[in-house]
């Protein structure tokens, strides 16, 4: 043995999230210059509108990209949410994994507290700058200004520069927040921003979003609702998706002083009956302390709540776009589209968790009729752009059968004509198959909701497409019909050898009217 | 706006690492209980194959997987390196990301500090159990025993129990370690630890591993070589790798006193020479202190050290498995092989770190003919099991050209025939794929050096093959000869009218002789 453990326990070291992330920021997307710039403006746009639908402010989001120099931009994402107070403002942005939304069970946009405060990360990698944030709490308080860092050994915020302003071009009107990142990016209109921005509008139809590209123009995404959707609630975790030690912290963080309380309060669709019956099953006494519950009861009582039928976790904490929002937002971004199909089914459960799957069909003749379909993958309102071919939502398009709704389409890939596909996937946790958020994880319950979605729009796209054929064939018989009447009546007069004059337009007008009836 | 700043402020909390990655486990490829078994072998006996080959210890691995009842099994990992000290235990059983490996530039086969730890929190995430620790630091130091759990809200080890023991059945003899978790898993001998194990006795030829199967079988893989490889050297980082962030993080905590030192002294292939080049061309004093150096400054350094021609990284940082004993290591466990072509390539670079590829094809004309090959895919002397379809290697042996060696391949699909390709890459940072190391990013000059490397190979299999060939014939010409030469001769005498016998049979085998030569 050339080296002992005194030589090791020298070079033992604890780690900081942000070298950790720095190092590894592929995890988080960050793995080519496009991308990065799309990752940057996502995550400052999916917390403006979470923040702005949990104040319930109908959201206004501006967008600005401009292009600094070679490879390097700058984004400015401003919205009129909340505002931050003074003293939460570094954390947000400058410490990774502090957030409000990872321990509950919510749907929103966000879920880990991540990642903002990687784009600040990435930013200050690349290019050395600091990100300057702009945040205003109400319509009588001043503007505050953070030029901040990441303290990257430690994980902690670092403020270069703090100032408040009353007035001036810098100024936020009413209330809510700009923040300000200078990054190494790369810009392509396809499969970035633009794109992202303007699925974002469909999947959020009560958002306003003002977006400013690197090469100047002006892009407005109008609302198409001027309503918010209904607000979601949290909701405690379901007995079937629990594992054990987790169940265990839960038992000792719990105030709930007996053990039918504790599954009561604890979780959700349990209610008394439930409660008592799986404290039965366990046979542990049901006003037995949590805190004192031995591991082996604690066991047994986890496995009674699997094998006692349970309701399905309640559905109130989703909130989807909605059938016709949906169709509106759809309409208001293809105005030249021939028929436009929605749907939003009823919730459904994978693993305990409640979801919904909504799904549309654009259909638009004016686009190629040889080419592929276009796909918009959406996950709690959020538009997913990357790794098109993996997951829940292409394995259940690829696998349909699209012929019998007379869609050209071989097993396995992609179905033909000129439509477009947007499937969305609400829930309080979605399954992402990497933490870079890009594709669904193709739980069987999930592909098959998937799959129910999209048959039902295809359903409508099929009659919608089918009577306009049978119109176009009555309207070609009804052409040759008005061809040929004048003539065939007036050979009958002919052959009846009456000499009068018939004004058969009156009567062909008549006969068309009864026939279009 | 219903909500402001205020409510918001009061949920916001910072998150600890092992929350987030107890719902995040599938970053690291906990997601499914067949995968999470193997997960936890592997990195308990990564763990200990580093410690031993760093310690200069010819490793000894015994690895025990005992079903306990339905779905959970004890997995006990022992190896015979310098063991822990005792205030250090704790903290890398029972903290994430904390270790020894991630701030060197070394080839190991851990970097994160982050994988035993992991293992840890998913065994006490699904049955609660703590791990139970055995280490022993010398032949006269006692054994420590530890209880272990992570605390998940803080990220910090939690002792259940202590104890030393001096002797008895669960001692450690010299010196190592142990590692006990209890975890809920599921074994299949395919593509598991079974597999796992014979690929790790593969690419470390000489560390002795043995194998307590579930169904109690033993399997022990031999030690085909005596010896450790050469030990990898830690470098500095390359200039052509290093980000704008990490570049000025470097000159705040260099110790270095001038511009030109600090160079030299931090950056690896920068000699005297050329760190005064690199200041003539960013216009800066060589003598200016690193730390007074201003950003805009600093920019124009490093953009400097850019453009300069810098020589190639060192690669004695690296310890390839060795064309020998690579080969060696594939005879020990394909003994019905007929032929193993083996190769170690020069090393080469990407993006500033240094690597090196090989690779070997085992012939073994006792399997299926008609089967894809098979593939052992290995980085830094550790198998890669799952994505089999993703990344550089499975590139590489896909859109080669394999007709030319004769062997059967339709091009984007894996050869067909009885081979087994396997392919190692060793470098100071492997660039995986995702977090789980699954598979290796495709960077163009990686998929070069493996195809390099193959086609070495693969040229030999085609030499031996058709030698092999050439021979058979040869073999069915002699025997034919074999068998008419006495006629022939007989019949020879007979026309020459001679009645003496004659000794063919010396002749024969005479001539034999000389046509084997």
């Amino acid at each position: 043995m050339e080296r002992t453990a005194e030589y090791f326990a020298k070079h033992q070291r604890e780690i900081s999230l942000s070298e950790f992330f720095e190092k590894n920021r592929h995890l988080l997307g960050f793995d080519n210059p496009t991308k990065a710039l799309l990752i940057v403006v996502k995550e400052a746009v999916d917390n403006s509108l979470d923040a702005c639908e949990e104040a319930r402010v109908l959201p206004r989001v501006k967008v600005v990209v401009k292009h600094v120099e070679k490879e390097v931009y700058r984004v400015s994402v401003e919205d009129n949410g909340p505002g931050i107070l003074e003293k939460e403002v570094p954390k947000i942005f400058g410490k990774l994994l502090y957030g409000s939304k990872f321990h509950r069970l919510k749907q929103t946009r966000g879920q880990q507290g991540l990642g903002i405060s990687c784009a600040l990360l990435y930013a200050q990698l690349t290019t050395g700058e600091p990100a300057i944030v702009y945040t205003k709490t109400g319509v009588n308080q001043p503007t505050h200004v953070f030029h901040l860092k990441i303290d990257v050994s430690k994980n902690e915020p670092k403020i270069l520069k703090k100032d408040v302003i009353k007035q001036g071009r810098n100024a936020l009107k009413t209330h809510g927040t700009r923040v300000i990142m200078t990054l190494v990016g790369r810009y392509r209109k396809s499969k970035g921003i633009d794109e992202y921005l303007l699925q974002t509008a469909i999947a959020n139809p009560f958002a306003e979003i003002v977006y400013q590209t690197p090469n100047n123009e002006r892009i407005v995404y109008k609302r198409s609702v001027e309503y918010l959707p209904k607000e979601p609630k949290e909701i405690n975790p379901h007995p079937h998706g629990v594992e054990f030690g987790l169940f265990l912290r839960m038992l000792g963080f719990t105030k709930s002083k007996t053990i039918t309380s504790f599954l009561q309060n604890e979780f959700s669709s349990i209610g008394s009956k439930t409660a008592k019956l799986i404290c039965k099953i366990a046979k542990i006494k049901q006003s037995f302390k949590p805190k004192k519950l031995m591991e082996s009861d604690a066991k047994r009582l986890l496995r009674a709540m699997q094998e006692v039928k349970i309701q399905r976790p309640p559905t109130d904490c989703l909130s989807p776009i909605g059938k016709d929002e949906l169709k509106k937002g759809l309409k208001q971004l293809f105005p030249e589209a021939e028929f436009i199909a929605t749907t939003t089914r009823p919730p459904s459960v994978y693993r305990g968790n409640p979801f919904i799957i909504e799904a549309g069909i654009v259909y638009d003749k004016s686009r190629e009729q040889e080419k592929q379909v276009e796909v918009m993958r959406l996950a709690n309102r959020v538009p997913l752009l990357y790794q098109m071919g993996a997951g829940a939502i292409n394995d259940a398009i690829t696998k349909m059968n699209w012929r019998i709704y007379n869609i050209k389409h071989s097993h396995g890939s992609l179905p033909i004509g000129p439509y477009i596909i947007v499937v969305h996937m609400c829930s309080t946790w979605v399954p992402f198959i990497s933490e870079s958020k890009e594709a669904i994880a193709p739980y069987p319950e999930i592909v098959k909701e998937i799959k129910l979605a999209l048959q039902e729009c295809a359903r409508s796209v099929k009659i919608h497409r089918s009577r306009q054929e049978r119109a176009r064939h009555e309207a070609i018989r009804l052409n040759i019909f008005k061809e040929y009447f004048p003539i065939i009546v007036q050979n009958a007069l002919e052959l009846s050898e009456k000499k009068e004059k018939i004004n058969y337009q009156h009567i062909l007008e008549k006969l068309v009217k009864k026939v279009k009836i």
